[in-house]
């Protein structure tokens, strides 16, 4: 058995995939261990968007040694991303499919946003801790993410479809390194990034940093050339343009501190840091130790403790955003999980609640679009926002909670082959039940019972209650209904 | 020619169809003519939520009387409205194209809030001045509109799923009227209602109005057995209950003031209206004069006047409920109108402006959802919300300029064979990229030129422009590109 304070993070880049493993102690991450291969799935989308066999085939073969040194690992200690690429992919489920298998864990495809707030959170973690206002700019693949933030906490953060290799394939097609080839991809870039300038202004931070890739490629070629340590200032960006000019081609490029793998999206990395340096009026930027991989291990670590899940904050931000009636959202979440408690075991108890609260939280999100049909609108904007701290899938999740917590089940059908999603959808129903009239429901007389073999749930509402709660025994009796379209059960006695 | 002041207002209720005719005078409407005719299309819908032939067969007949009455009118004078029927019939276009046909006017199928909203307008229209704040209720075939308002505004609106044809099919499935079955009708109509609770609180208004169908036939039955003129109290609602279980089926109520066609749907807008009475602590309520029908026409005379017309209001009100960055949209909006303006003849000039204006207003209104694709949930919004004073054609026409004011052309195949739909989408799109980078652009010097026949628009930009605004420029360039797989062109000179 592996020590329990040992975390993986795997990061399934465009360009790259990066493992990197380090060791919980006495409130700092240790590295343990750091692997990093040249895959550059992004150049491995068709016009179409799909990915070529062949650029699957090398992500296996990557996945495969990541998954050799990551046995023994329990699946709470590893955390996979997926960037742009997969983002973008058409196939990516394909992919996916396979990858996670031969990784042996599961891989997430992150939003945007929720890649910008883990680059901060690794790179913030691993400065010294100050007051300054932070710029974070992370220029990957195929997408650059920007953040501005204070301390460990991301304030502003966007990610947006620029990239070295995205940008190295669309400006410099046949690797020409012209002149008029350099300033059409940063004016390209330019013109993708502009719309940010009044979210980033440049008196918003006091410093800046570069985390990753382009970045730190670029700050090695830098230093190497003489320039101080890690630092990339605008004169050293010129120099370097120069050195591509005159090159004319990436093979004839000679230069010493680049790696060969580096050498094909240079140019479009360039021209999109150029294009960054410009636009928010960059002076210099310092490159960064931390990256996406950090942020996802220190996240990792925070979800151990309920308070410090970034995720119920985003569901509490996510709510106001759309004006939901908190009161009405705690009294169903109470009710909600004083159904459940009593249904689930012990094992991922707590876990269970805490994804049933952010569904009750939410169920009623879709009504500032509209209150007909609102668990529809919710379950949509579900799908669609980027909630940082949240993967896609789980997303997809909550989304199809806040869908069935009224209406027929029908729409929920491959879904109810899940027990523990079942039990929470049922604990939530009800909870909306019982609390329907918009007050504190009369529940603490009512017994709730799991036959699991069975497949059923039994409620026990004396003659009493229901005389005195007439509606709510008409609602319920429908539901009674709506579960016999199942395979589950619902009883009254 | 008729008279410039004549106005008409076709209602097509589940109930009922109605055709008022009024006269605008010296800031008066005088009632010209009423028809009504008892088309009951509500008890047409069968399970699957389909209008029967016969249904309507009943519906065109009566259409085709009122088409007749209306004949020399302009559509400017005429507002022919559908509600909750036809909301929820599947094939309500079957009938619709038909419909339009026959009347000769177009029918627009309002959403539940407009409804409410009209009938507010209609209902204070018609009462004398007063500070007094009202609840107006008004229970339909098969919905149920309430309304909290002062003057002439409504402040709180809401459309429920119940009423007098949908709950007699329902609860008096063989027209026998028993004290069991009312108090299931009734307690099933106060668990839809309920939730409305705590939006419309007992002290929320002075005074209860009640409109149109079944408010009007209870309080004429109610004044038939020597009750006050258009009083309805709880003792009259709790004397007539007695008097329908007498009787114990329709056909064998004998009651002074029932019209025969009233009779099959007494029972069940009787249980609603206890409810009703029950759920808002209602003493008693007056029979109102105005209804749907009058709000219809003050609203087509209010749309005369830019200023009083309440979609711009509402437009105003959703920006500001999605967070919509003012400045911004004021920008696009101005930009874009000084697109259209030398494109467009005299003819409705002033109003395709308009309509650009809101698409204008609403084209970021997406981004509360996620920044990515915000255009298509901009679009899923306005294809779902129920926003007063517009109808359903008119939110999906503004979805569509919302969808297509970035990104591909493609989505919009169909809509691009409308030539108007196309130099509003252009000149939006065209303004987007001037104010891609949230400043006020430099267009003073760009003209724009339409050459209808080729189907071309030109844009002149200076060599000099070109220069100065390089960004601008490549978006642009890209956006002839984009228009290229269309039938319609954009040129730069």
């Amino acid at each position: 058995m592996l020590a329990k304070s040992l975390y993986a993070a795997v990061d399934l880049g465009s360009n790259s995939f990066r493992l990197e493993i380090g060791q919980w102690d006495a409130g700092r991450l240790r590295k343990v261990e750091y692997l990093k291969e040249t895959v550059r799935q992004g150049s491995g989308l068709d016009a179409d968007r799909n990915l070529s066999e062949d650029a699957m085939q090398r992500g296996w073969d990557c996945l495969a040694r990541f998954g050799e040194r990551l046995a023994g690992f329990r699946p709470s200690q590893v955390r996979a991303v997926a960037t742009q690429t997969l983002r973008e992919a058409r196939n990516r489920d394909v992919f996916l499919i396979e990858a996670k298998k031969i990784l042996g864990f599961p891989i997430e495809v992150i939003a945007g946003r929720e890649e910008a707030r883990l680059i901060y959170l690794g790179v913030s973690h691993l400065l010294p801790q100050s007051d300054e206002r932070r710029l974070v700019v992370d220029i990957g693949g195929r997408s650059t993410e920007m953040i501005l933030g204070q301390h460990w906490q991301a304030q502003t953060l966007e990610s947006y479809r620029v990239g070295s290799v995205a940008w190295s394939m669309k400006y410099f097609p046949n690797g020409q390194w012209t002149a008029a080839a350099f300033r059409a991809a940063e004016i390209a870039a330019q013109a993708v990034l502009d719309e940010s300038l009044p979210r980033y202004p440049r008196n918003g931070w006091d410093k800046a940093y570069g985390s990753s890739g382009t970045i730190g490629a670029v700050a090695d070629v830098l230093m190497a050339a003489g320039w101080p340590a890690g630092m990339i200032t605008r004169q050293g960006l010129d120099w370097l343009l120069e050195k591509l000019l005159k090159a004319q081609r990436p093979e004839q490029l000679k230069l010493e501190g680049i790696r060969e793998d580096r050498r094909p999206v240079i140019g479009g990395g360039l021209a999109v840091l150029r294009a960054v340096f410009d636009l928010l009026q960059i002076e210099e930027m310092q490159a960064a130790q931390g990256a996406l991989r950090h942020g996802a291990l220190f996240d990792l670590i925070d979800r151990e403790s309920p308070d410090a899940d970034v995720r119920t904050k985003m569901i509490g931000w996510l709510t106001q955003r759309f004006g939901v009636d908190a009161v009405q959202a705690e009294r169903v979440s109470r009710t909600a999980k004083a159904l459940l408690a009593p249904m689930l075991g012990q094992a991922h108890g707590e876990r269970h609640l805490r994804k049933l609260h952010w569904a009750a939280q939410l169920h009623e999100v879709g009504m500032r679009i509209s209150h007909s049909d609102y668990h529809k609108h919710g379950a949509y904007i579900l799908e669609n926002t980027d909630l940082p701290g949240f993967t896609i899938d789980e997303l997809h999740r909550l989304g199809l909670l806040v869908l069935g917590h009224r209406g027929k089940l029908k729409k929920l059908d491959s879904t109810l082959e899940d027990p523990l999603f079942v039990l929470q959808l049922m604990a939530l129903r009800l909870a909306v039940i019982f609390c329907h009239a918009r007050r504190d429901p009369d529940i603490a007389d009512v017994q709730i019972e799991l036959d699991s073999k069975r497949r059923t749930v039994r409620l026990a509402l004396t003659n009493q209650w229901a005389q005195l709660w007439p509606q709510s025994a008409h609602l319920l009796k429908e539901e009674v209904l709506a579960w016999q379209k199942t395979n589950w059960k619902l009883m009254l006695a």
